[in-house]
Parts: structure tokens; C-alpha cells; sequence
């Protein structure tokens, strides 16, 4: 299975993407995008997006990078991460773009964009760094 | 409006929190905590709950210790934080504790950990550290 | 006093840079350069270049790229930063590229890239994320 | 050797803490406690110790609360760390008190809490959490 194929299938099992109605935007390779739509049920108490959601998205954009350079086979975890939220989080769709900063055998680094798109313009609202870790031979975790 | 109320008032209008299924179990001075139950809504590729749904808890828990702490209709937003995953997220009930570290006029630093539950037994599964920043006179935001 | 002198001038006091030895190389607006000589000075146990001094030039490099665009008289604090070792720091050189992501009133965020530098080639070993605060009217932190 | 003996002897060849005056002030296992002197030689521009003095430190204390709990003939590399700078760092000694989160026998998660000390009285004014990794059987890489 080539690797968009194996990015894709591995997304429509995160029960928690189709929870928050995120959608898999793009996957190239080391590169994958994620996006989400505000509304109340991905909200906090300010009607913003969570922080959380924005992590969610932003975790799993950078985690499929890793793994679009991963051979056959393996799984990842992530084992950090870390996220600077740069403004409220709101707007007509969230998009979160993932790629690879340095990809390793066992570990690989990678960084998530997160803009808020509103008429046409893109903000960046949040920066996202990730260790991912590959997996492999460990039962219940391939792609 | 007491701490407390307030702290369960602002929770309610968390959206992100009813969609995950997470409860506020515990409202003190400086500390809270928030619980998720695992399962396919919340889970990521390989069944585990995904980071983003322990970030979310993990960072709720930690916004609203800090906001236990702050003067009524001030509000709290996170400006950044990260989280140590120390092993797939798995069992009967996930809970995260968070308390404030150093709480501060503008900016409080404050933690969590993440516990998973599984027969009475408690096992530390992830770390968050997070930056929260109060917030007066801005329109929309206040607990 | 134009940006680059604030910055080189802001330099010359840090004396940590200059019992490390580090460099000021490079002073554009929002990016810096910082360079460091490997050398048992510097060294953790094993020889490499120490976490401590790969983070004081990359913390340096993103804290002046963000003082280069801030107004005349205004200081700049570390609050936080987060620091991936990618690989073991050795070689003939270290340098820290620091570049402004998002410049604020009062917060700005900021990356540094660490290269190693061994026989014209260069390696990436570290990335930092900061945020720097601008500080003003503070006795004793200005430029 | 003792895993105290080991740490003691790991310290002493770290060329960068005699470079800082850095003195190794405890060692248990799994914690451990590293003092340094405020100093023009490891200062910032405004006279506050360097943050990447204060890192050096406490992530020097959190990798030797490490490896105190390794066993004999492991190294110790930092893989990542992030630090929370709480209040600008003056006063008469400053003290990183290191301890393991949770050790792992690859991945060991430790937090080193930074204290200034004035005229008896201790503030805290940095938190660190770092993962560190064992490493075994790499030329040039032991206790």
C-alpha cells in the first residue's frame, strides 16, 4: 500500500477525527494536512476552539507526516509535544499542516502550522512541534 | 459566584468537553480534575485514546485550576503548553489532575497528570505543563 | 540606535556569550546568528557540546531576533522555550539561525535552528521554540 | 561503582558546569541538586543569570537524576526539554533540584524545579521537564 493510501486508511481509524468532524485535507510526502470547522461542539467556554482540538488536529497532521515516510508496516506514537497558541482560534475553517523536520529511524521530528481562515485570509494561530515514534512488531500498533 | 461555581459554570459551556464525554470530577482552590472514559469516539488509529483528547482534559484541568484562583470575571486562556505521552492511553477511565504551579497576576503557570485507571490501579500516562493567561475587559472572555 | 546596534550592543553585555566564546555573526530583521566553538569548555561528559550551551545560543538568537523588531528602549525576557536534540553536537562549529514566526506588542514567538558545521557540510541538531517578552518601563531591563 | 560515585564522575568531566562554577551539591537516587553562583560570567544583558545558564543547570540535574538510577556502563543524552522561566534570575545561589518522573529503559522523564536563594529564602523561578535517553554500547557514549 503506498503511503498516501496507508496515511489515509490509518485516519479513518482515529474515532476522534471523525468526533470532531475533522477531514483529511492533503497528503504528500512528509507533508499532510488536516482540517476542522469551528462550531460549538469543538468549543471552549469563549466559543473559540479549543485549545485541545487545535492540538488534536495538529498532533495528528504532524504524526502523519512521520508516518508518509515510514516504511510499510510501522506504526507511530507520539511522544511529546508541544503547541504555542498565537491568537483565538476562530474563523470558517481551522487547517493544520504538518511536516517533517527530520526523520529518523525511531524518532522523527516534526512541526504542524495552524492557520484560521476567514474570507479568503489565513491567519497563523498555532505552531505545533512533535517526537513521533515508530513502531514496529509491537501487536495492535501498525499503520 | 464562588470559584467553584465559576470553574463548573465555564466547564458546561465547553463544548469540546461534552463532545468527548469528559466530566468535572473535582473543583478545589488551585486544583481540578477532569475525567474521559476510552472508547471509539476519542481513540486514535490503533484503538489507544487519542493525544489530542488527553491534551484536551489535560489542558481543561489545567486552565481551570488556574482560573480557581483568579478574581471573578476574569477569564483564562491557554498560551501555550506541552505534554510527555509515557504510554498508550488505555483502561477504564482516564483522569487528569492539574494544579497551578505559580499562579501570577497576568500569566500562571500550572501542571497535570494524566492517570489511566485500570482495576483500581492508577498508572501515570502523560505530563502536561501549560502557560494560561488571564484575561480582563476583552469582550467575549470572562469565566 | 538602529536595530543591529541595539542587538550587537545587548550582546556585549550577556556575559555568559562571552565565557562560552559564542559569536555574534549575523543581525538582519527578525534573524540573528549565533556561532559557538566546540571544545572541552563547553563540553558535557562525553564531549559533545552540552545541551546547556546549544540552548543559551539558540535561546540568544531567538530573544535577539525578536529584540530586532521591537521599538528603541524596550528589553526582552525569555518566559519559555522548548528544545529538540536531534543529534549529538559535534564538529568544527555550532551555529544557532533565530528568525521571528509571529511578532507581538507584547509576546513574540520565535525559532532557532542549530547546525554543526564539519567540513563545509552542515548538520541540523536542535530546534528552538521561545517566547520572548518585550519588556518596558522595567528598571534595569532595557536594550 | 555506586550510582553516586558514577554521577560525581560524570559531573566532574563536564567542561561546560566548571566553565558556569556549577558545583554538584546532591546526589540520591533519582535526585539530584546543582547549585550555581550569580556572576557577571553567566549573566544576560540586564544582569540576570542567562537562561541558558539557568537550562544548562537543571538539565544537568535532571540527567544525572537519570542516570543515578541506571545501571552501571549506560550514558545519558537529553532528547528534549522545555523550560518555564518564572521570574528573571538574581539573588545570592542558584539551586536546580532535579528528579525522575518516571524511568523507563529507554526513555526516562525528569523535572528539575529552579529556586533563587536571598537572604534565606527560596523562590521559585524556573521549571524544566526533559526527556533523556539511555544509551548502551555507543563508542564515546558511558557513564
Amino acid at each position: 500500500m503506498v503511503a498516501e493510501e496507508r496515511v489515509r486508511s490509518s485516519f479513518a481509524r482515529q474515532g476522534l477525527m471523525e468526533t470532531l468532524g475533522a477531514t483529511l485535507v492533503r497528503v504528500a510526502p512528509g507533508a499532510v494536512e488536516i482540517a476542522l470547522r469551528p462550531g460549538p461542539g469543538v468549543s471552549q467556554q469563549h466559543g473559540f476552539v479549543h485549545a485541545g482540538a487545535i492540538s488534536a488536529i495538529a498532533d495528528s497532521a504532524a504524526g502523519y507526516a512521520a508516518l508518509s515516510l515510514m516504511p510499510a508496516g510501522t506504526g507511530v506514537l507520539t511522544t511529546e509535544f508541544k503547541i504555542n497558541l498565537l491568537a483565538p482560534a476562530a474563523g470558517e475553517r481551522i487547517v493544520a499542516r504538518g511536516r517533517v523536520v527530520k526523520a529518523g529511524r525511531t524518532l522523527t521530528l516534526a512541526q504542524s502550522e495552524v492557520f484560521a481562515e476567514t474570507a479568503g485570509q489565513e491567519k497563523l494561530i498555532a505552531l505545533l512541534t512533535a517526537t513521533l515514534m515508530a513502531v514496529r512488531g509491537r501487536e495492535g500498533v501498525s499503520d
